[in-house]
């Protein structure tokens, strides 16, 4: 234990444990105006978080500003697309003299529009299967505490989106990750990998789909494949498919929604943020045909009173975004992947797989260690006034041994952005000096 | 155990217990389309939630309204006051192009405008001790899920805000209750009484102030014999200050920020939903001196991303609302208060404290039993067409029995509304089938 007890705290330091048990750094209380002596300590829970690998590099690259020097972020999902102008205008034409608190799974107007929105994707739902939440992010925190009892397991193929962890530990639920490998382009590990892991604390399966960090889309089969394993072991399937329009290549999404006999089993999570570039107003929604889960998950959003007015007002009027912002947003997101991924092969020693869904790719480099490579360029590195940010994968797997060499790079900015970031990074490459070759 | 084992889960129904080991009621499981064998559970703290007292009448108020009754909800805190027009401007006049995640922690505007709004309220705060949550509800989880380890104990006066209960089952944290009465007016219970019931594993004291349920206003003196308790026994103290600005009779708000020698241990909740009529933009904020906590806090902020953008832009430009409106709102609170409290102490054998802040009180009726008091109100009775509805004191308290023949009140409707509500009340005592005079 890292805890002192109430009679010796007199610590100054403690390390601060990863989701998986393992240290990850070790802090060093500081003391300007504390008495050591009449200081309660923080939760257990507190230490286990992570901090946002995501977010994590933010001072450095604060302090690069600061310097004068460009930062091209390619470290978070935050899109430069434009947000639906009928969203907007929704916000800005809305009469409302008060603000009041709105039915706690959200307004029935919006839900009943949603209805119409799933319908397009052959997703047949009711407004009442569903939870609007506090971003996809509560719809996720929401899943995990009416579903799964702390100690309990949840299967999630790694590297995985980082803020579960976040979700995980609040709940108590302890992530059992799987290795789905940058050498099969982060295709599902096979089914027997799943099996293997299996215990009687097991209660689910989490998948991304398409996925965030990997850019990998799963086919309708390997769903099927998992669906089978879910019924046979009576598995919760979470399925976060926040990015089911970013789909190329002529590939299509399939819903684990509509897949056969796992009815009561699925748990959707959802969100706007990315499909109408609308990742502040903070608008998801869970949604299940189990209507005992929803019964409970009712319970979580009642005690926090409801989803926000205005977000929900954009998020209803967002549904009527017209299909030519969409064309657009796709070719525009072809482009920038085809091109991004394009240089990033091209450079010496780096290998990444073209991503079929999302926005996300996770490129492998020949470095040391990715999470010094990233420090270095906003510390250590600019060209010609420039540098990058990308989020280093370590974070993303339960073992940060795993992704020692990767990164996680999103291609959110245009174009002509794209470009300069490559060529930085590229330069960069040829002089960081924990390179491998 | 109410729950069925893996092998053995033909169950069709289950108690469910309440935040402190009571069954509440038996669940029936419906089961149309639902394979038994095949159905996951849901989890043990999903079973433990409460339905919300507040809201859990509202389907039986949905049937009233269908039969064309006109329902007076005193039953939640949802004021029909205006919303200041300088928030809503702010609003409609926002020039984004893109709704992109705010900072983790909030708008840094934000929270160095709120920096000014609490100098007013001789509260010295920086904009780096705070982080803006989605709605007070937010700040709550936050505090606990930093302090407060699954298992440990926070004491509350009781009745206590209902939605508490949520907040400790999600993180895992056990309310001692300690009981202020009604034949007190529901003054700070005797100190010795907190002393009693401190065991090692007590970690916190949470105070609500003004209070929600009952109104009343903890002075300076009773603040400052805590602070010593907290101080003695090295707890957090969870001060909820929400109410801050609805302090009646001449008496002024003391805010647990300012108790000497408590800077590491107070964690401020607060919101802006009653403040400014604000409740739909769910915008809140966790305030401490305490970096520690704030540090930690500051993780699970960063997993749910950010606090809703067009929320803050609101609760930033409604810090400039000007004076007259809060005059405006103060002599109408007022007025409302010393009306429903007078005709209430009028009806034979109700007994209503006159509360010093919040627009909330918990009165006693001379009935069998709130709960059905409250249903029966709903579909059983009317008086010219009308009828009320009031939350059952019953889950304000630990203990049930408690609160059965209270029930908390909210004068939030207009004078006229509530003159045609306590008519309308006076009629439904006097001919309520479980009167007991």
């Amino acid at each position: 234990m890292f805890f002192k007890s109430r009679d010796t705290r007199m610590c100054v330091s403690a390390p601060v444990f990863n989701n998986f048990g393992k240290v990850e750094k070790i802090l060093i209380f500081r003391t300007p105006s504390i008495n050591f002596f009449n200081m309660p300590l923080i939760s257990k829970k507190g230490n286990l978080m992570p901090d946002s690998p995501i977010r994590k590099l933010v001072p450095f690259a604060d302090e690069a500003k600061k310097r004068g020097i460009k930062v091209y972020h390619l470290n978070i999902g935050q899109p430069d697309i434009k947000t639906p102008e009928v969203a907007l205008e929704a916000v800005r034409n809305a009469k409302l003299k008060v603000i009041e608190y709105s039915h706690s799974a959200g307004f029935l107007s919006y839900r009943k529009k949603l209805v119409t929105y799933y319908k397009r994707f052959g997703i047949n739902v009711t407004e009442n299967d569903m939870i609007i939440t506090n971003g996809g992010s509560e719809a996720v925190l929401f899943a995990f505490m009416s579903c799964i009892n702390p100690g309990d397991e949840v299967i999630i193929p790694e590297p995985y989106y980082t803020n579960y962890n976040g979700f995980a530990i609040t709940a108590g639920v302890v992530i059992k990750p799987i290795v789905s490998s940058i050498k099969n382009d982060f295709a599902l590990p096979a089914i027997e990998e799943f099996e293997k892991i299996i215990t009687s604390k097991t209660k689910g399966i989490v998948i991304c789909n398409p996925n965030n960090p990997t850019g990998y889309l799963y086919s309708r089969e390997e769903l099927e494949k998992l669906a089978i394993l879910v019924k046979k072991y009576d598995l919760y399937f979470f399925a976060d498919e926040v990015y089911r329009e970013f789909c190329y290549d002529g590939y299509t999404h399939f819903s684990a929604m509509n897949l056969k006999g796992l009815e009561q089993n699925v748990i959707l999570i959802d969100s706007v943020s990315k499909r109408y570039s609308l990742c502040g107003i903070r608008v998801g929604v869970i949604i299940s045909h189990n209507c005992d889960i929803m019964r409970v998950a009712m319970r979580f959003a009642q005690a926090r009173l409801s989803p926000p007015t205005f977000g929900q007002i954009a998020a209803e009027a967002a549904i009527d975004t017209p299909k030519e912002y969409f064309t657009e947003v796709y070719n525009e997101y072809i482009e920038r992947r085809n091109f991004m991924v394009g240089e990033l092969n091209k450079m010496q020693g780096v290998y990444c797989p073209l991503p079929k869904g999302a926005f996300y790719s996770v490129a492998s480099f020949p470095i040391d260690d990715a999470d010094k490579f990233c420090e270095w360029l906003l510390t250590s590195f600019n060209y010609k006034g420039q540098t990058v940010m990308m989020a280093p994968a370590s974070g993303f797997y339960s073992n940060s041994e795993m992704g020692k060499k990767e990164c996680r790079l999103a291609y959110v900015l245009k174009i002509e952005d794209l470009q300069n970031a490559m060529e930085t990074l590229s330069q960069a490459l040829k002089i960081y000096p924990g390179r491998t070759i």
